[in-house]
């Protein structure tokens, strides 16, 4: 069975994922690095840098799981580049000539441009669909693979509000950013539908997890 | 010294201390008992309604906490009583003749009435006051112990925005209520002033604390 898994999106306590003035300097605007400091540390982000050391624990043990099994990502516009970046066409998004997905990574734009072929498997391409259709389409390139629902929390939004997500691992950060894009609005008794899981880990943030009932 | 400290208010995922629909018959709205189902399971609540059992973890170990070196309680309109509660010259609170403060207790509301003096040590007085004005007459009266600032969610947003919050104890509960009043709003940076930790309790909740730098 082919999952739709939402993996390690953080959010400040007051349930912001991105902060505002986001721009081709601020990724995430005002929050800055702090949503993911705690990723920096962790042995997994070290390995990905090329450099030693990090920690083996929790926070270590939920980003290993970001690659094996995963077959595709589908990724919100706001993701893949800076708000603008329909109008740069040489934009390949933010991660160079080697992305780390190695997987074919769907787009959702309502200007779709010609897919692109990157070093290393990862291969963008741009869809103007619906979650329902982007969810197929990225399960047809996945071959029996799960699909990552790469974010960021608007898209992740629509997609519980459509009901398609049967996994999802998120990370409460201890700060408070006042402004922003949030990821909960809208999603009223999303509880009833998922087996919810809360881990706090030595670093200060939590792991909250979201199962699909009967999965 | 004489502290402020919040203890254990309840909030939902999508960061609600309270729902939509407060009446009489719905203290906390659509929310229900929801928010609060965690509480109900301590041996400390079961003792308090005269019930035997109940878990001996983490979540009772917060709970414990709840009397001991406080002298006085502030707490909010919206805490003492239903919506229009001021028109109703009998309403002495929730909480039957004997309420569970057994100090005196500080309700802010700019219609202010004469005291009462209730069962087990309770008096409830009726100030229209600033929050730093409220916590000045709340220090007075609790004797050189602390000073719970008891919610609701507007007063105690009302209070940390002031800076007037030594400690704080947040429970975090798997739901997403959707609507409702927020604890977070306009408190962006608040964890700069303080070390806040998180831990996960087995029923599902997390405890998150807020203790202010230097304390």
């Amino acid at each position: 069975m082919s999952l739709a898994r939402v993996q390690h999106i953080s959010i400040s306590l007051d349930g912001f994922a991105t902060g505002e003035g986001l721009s081709l300097a601020a990724p995430f605007g005002h929050a800055g690095d702090r949503l993911h400091e705690w990723m920096f540390e962790t042995c997994w982000w070290r390995q990905m840098i090329g450099q030693p050391g990090g920690t083996r624990g929790v926070d270590d043990a939920f980003l290993r799981q970001f690659a094996p099994g995963i077959g595709a990502e589908i990724m919100g516009a706001g993701k893949f580049g800076y708000p603008g970046w329909q109008d740069d066409p040489e934009w390949k998004g933010w991660w160079g000539s080697n992305p780390p997905f190695h997987t074919p990574v769907f787009v959702l734009t309502h200007r779709p441009r010609a897919s692109i072929e990157m070093e290393g498997g990862t291969t963008f391409h741009f869809l103007d669909a619906s979650p329902t259709e982007a969810l197929a389409a990225a399960r047809a390139a996945a071959a029996g693979q799960d699909v990552r629902i790469g974010g960021g929390a608007t898209m992740v939004r629509d997609f519980l509000a459509a009901g398609l997500i049967d996994h999802m691992h998120i990370v409460l950060v201890p700060i408070l950013l006042g402004r922003g894009v949030r990821l909960w609005d809208g999603l009223e008794g999303l509880e009833k539908d998922y087996a919810i899981e809360a881990m706090s880990s030595p670093s200060g943030v939590t792991h909250v997890t979201f199962t699909r009932a009967g999965l």
